[in-house]
């Protein structure tokens, strides 16, 4: 009997996976079949949210999250994500770390990219995490739509950025799991300042077109 | 009789209209019936180029282009760009400019995005044209797809930014004019440095996939 693409990828930790992309991704990839576990600052916090959500989603701190899980995606708040990862790297070495956190600064003619003293979120996770091989992925998703359980088909690709082939693979095969959406390799961590930055974009278009827009790579 | 959206742009002036970009562009307003003059540092290369594209496309120094066009795209290197534009200021005053250049960097692992002291090309502009009204756009699309005669549709959306709304508007439908493309609004020319080094990832995408990748915005 053969695994399945959602089974190999063993138990998915989603750290600071409370807030709203956290829980929408925990969502849908439970719905894909994966093993999910919430983590957050308060175990109770992640339990209580982890309890709400259902599909046999597991919650606990951040750290527990970090040392149980075989893949993590960061989905904290830009403001203590180097303190974060600073904390875990022991629990997270050697795995697949996914970062997709976006560096962004509001004020009142809206969202703009913050500079990042490493270049990115991505990079400067990397730069902490020695023993673990960081990828970006997932920076575009509407939050909205990720728990919206009307939206049937996501209806975007997933950007995925890394210096590390086999693990860019396995984190383009994750992306595949959510409805309407693709895993599409888009460059090394070096060119993730971008990508995290073209948030405030897509934002800047939600507002004109009232809508939660999305990336499609054309002619992939 | 009212005029169509090609000729109410007026004379359509490409800098540095003999690079593979500016010519796919003039191809292709040209093709959609704009009025559309070539413009480089030398005029009989200028005259050259526009003589092998026909169409009734013109060709000039990029002083005379500047000077006696409605609506000026600027599509030369990067290197080079600030000097260009600081000597045109009086021939464009008072028109839109419209910044197509992408600051990328190239070395042994591939294309990067340059720190820009000015924020992005765009703002370089801006800064530089203090009587123009800089948009940014055509960043993304593919000189190769755009000088292919047998590419009947671009399949991309142009991301266009910038400060002014009536200058964004115009250069949607400009955009709109190219086959199978699309003005999106994506925000204020503050956030144009993502969108401009955003194509060193489709360069990437392009050599990982074999393709000439564009950019759509889902949601729109």
């Amino acid at each position: 009997m053969t695994q399945s693409a959602a089974e190999s990828i063993g138990t998915l930790g989603i750290l600071g996976g409370t807030g709203p992309q956290g829980r929408g991704l925990a969502i849908r990839f439970a719905q894909a079949g994966v093993s999910v576990m919430l983590g957050s600052r308060d175990a109770n916090r992640a339990n209580e949210v982890a309890a709400t959500l259902g599909l046999n989603i597991s919650g606990s701190d951040n750290r527990q999250c970090a040392k149980d899980s075989d893949m993590v995606i960061v989905a904290v708040p830009w403001d203590g994500h180097g303190e974060l990862l600073e904390s875990l790297r022991d629990e997270l070495a050697g795995k697949i770390v996914i970062d997709c956190v976006n560096p962004l600064g509001f004020d009142k003619q809206g969202p703009f990219g913050l500079t990042v003293e490493s270049g990115s979120a991505c990079e400067q996770a990397q730069t902490i995490l020695t023993d673990s091989v960081v990828v970006g992925a997932f920076h575009h998703l509407s939050a909205e739509l990720l728990e919206d359980s009307t939206v049937a088909s996501l209806d975007a690709d997933v950007l995925v950025l890394g210096d590390d082939r086999d693990a860019t693979d396995q984190v383009q095969a994750l992306a595949d799991l959510l409805p309407g959406a693709r895993g599409v390799y888009a460059g090394r961590l070096r060119n993730a300042h971008q990508v995290e930055a073209l948030t405030a974009n897509l934002i800047a278009i939600n507002r004109r077109y009232k809508t939660h827009s999305g990336v499609r790579v054309a002619g992939v």
